[in-house]
């Protein structure tokens, strides 16, 4: 099958092996595949993984020995396939399962190509009357929803999201679900425009946010980069909550005092739960097709990335 | 001026003296008031309230010595007036202030006149693209919106809300943006049919509940009834949450072992933060305009409290 295959370089295979599901996995055909930031990192040696990357898709089952009632069926798939046996599955926590693989991520083939298989445990059938342009966004706003599922955020808190990639104006378009009192800090006009036309208050790239020190409640760190944190931990007041989103190859040079003298409560957030976010989409209480910029087809998949990783881009989708 | 007045019966009054505001309050004029389940328990002798009911409105300032700047401005209100000197408002309780007065229910003239008066402190400025019709409903969607104040609702919680009426409707809307598994069952086709149309999953008038026992994370009580509690409890699972949104005049036989014995936690709920619900309306996150059934002038308030008293009406408002 065609894939797009990481080893060091991206390079676009023909010959690719179609892979044969294993007990309780599937075969999924990929209908649209998404470009993450993260497949830029990974491409930058984030994970020194080697295989295909991609792990935002939406496809439809075509194989499944173990349970052919899956055969046809429209699915997104959660990326973690966990042992299910360890101490830390069993403890209802299976995203962390130390023995895991993670879908074009980590030991396991992702979605920039004709096929992927996942366990069926990560399978969720997409609904009708969502469309693959969003379904394909499911992964994501996932990863939104994992916020307001960690943290409390409560209607009358103050919370800024820091970046207006992908991931922060889905993380944005959830927390404003919540009534609170929401600012989003962005660099590039475009992007906070989709928020302002949904009612979102936005500020365009301050070069200073002294003047709202200590402001806020809960500060959503999405930038992407390690500059963010240093900008979100002058926003959060004396026992607020940090939220960090962002995953980048490298080290952050973090003086951790202020977690300890201002009592500021960090919290770490990756994957999400893929229910909420499809209720979300069902319901048409997030708009996700603008953030689309650029379609292409797998056999361009290497201009596909190249797209992705120009500055301000939104969201690129391959379509194999 | 013109006002209905409760002493053990409700009255229509002409001659009511127009009040005069005392340091720190505004004399509001009323523009829209809205029917309150409560307003029909305080007839039945709830609380033994005796002066003009009504709590929910919108109007504009027409005086206020302290702060000439109001004069002019379209305002909703919270209804609780606290002292703000005692240990209680101190430690930021201000709506439990053991003195409070609250507006047309205790010791403090209402909204189903010409004027009312309240402290500047409990006053919002409705936005400005928010009309009357929806504004009048901010005290009850800010109701709504103490639940996810109060309680961590998370993404992937399943919820049920038990009650179609104007509270029930609203509870439902603000959980439903939570993302999480929400149903409601009510008894009323039309009233549902709000919520259906919003993607909302219901149940109309289910029998016996028992199918569901224990299956919810979080109950809401919401049926202005003490039978709601009987089936709230069974539909909580073991260490759920229970939220009580009902008040009636009387008392609920309730055996409470269940909850040590399912360690269920018991949330009262009442008032909740405008800030956050005048937010929601402004980006239209909830619609309450269809809860409208019927508009009365003032001088026909007898006829409007008597429509919002019948079975399976939902919101009545008052236009002095």
């Amino acid at each position: 099958m065609r894939a797009l295959y990481l080893d060091k370089a991206l390079t676009l295979r023909e010959d690719y092996p179609t892979p044969t599901p294993p007990p309780g996995e599937a075969l999924v055909r990929v209908r649209l595949a998404g470009v993450c930031n993260t497949d830029l990192e990974l491409a930058r040696g984030y994970m020194s993984f080697r295989g295909v990357p991609g792990h935002e898709f939406v496809g439809v089952v075509e194989e499944c020995e173990s349970a052919p009632e899956w055969v046809g069926e429209r699915v997104v798939g959660e990326i973690n396939a966990a042992c299910g046996q360890c101490e830390t599955c069993r403890a209802g926590r299976p995203t962390h399962c130390p023995h895991r693989t993670t879908l074009g991520m980590d030991g396991r083939d992702g979605a920039f190509a004709e096929y992927l298989c996942l366990p069926l445990v990560n399978l969720h059938v997409a609904p009708g009357s969502v469309p693959n342009e969003v379904a394909v966004f499911a992964e994501l706003l996932a990863a939104a929803c994992e916020i307001t599922e960690a943290v409390h955020v409560h209607p009358t808190d103050r919370v800024v999201v820091l970046g207006d990639g992908k991931l922060g104006l889905l993380c944005a378009q959830v927390l404003q679900l919540t009534g609170c009192d929401l600012l989003v800090i962005g660099r590039h006009e475009e992007s906070l425009g989709i928020l302002a036309r949904r009612g979102i208050r936005i500020l365009l790239d301050p070069k200073g946010p002294r003047d709202s020190s200590g402001l806020f409640d809960v500060v959503v760190e999405a930038t992407g980069t390690p500059e963010g944190f240093t900008t979100a931990r002058q926003l959060v007041r004396p026992r607020g909550t940090m939220v960090l989103k962002s995953t980048y190859h490298g080290a952050v040079d973090a003086n951790l005092t202020m977690a300890v003298v201002d009592e500021v409560t960090l919290v770490g957030s990756r994957c999400g739960p893929f229910k909420p976010a499809l209720r979300l989409m069902e319901q048409q209480l997030v708009e996700v097709t603008s953030l689309i910029q650029a379609r292409y087809p797998l056999s361009d998949g290497l201009a596909a990335v190249e797209r992705a990783s120009q500055r301000g881009t939104l969201k690129v989708l391959i379509e194999p």
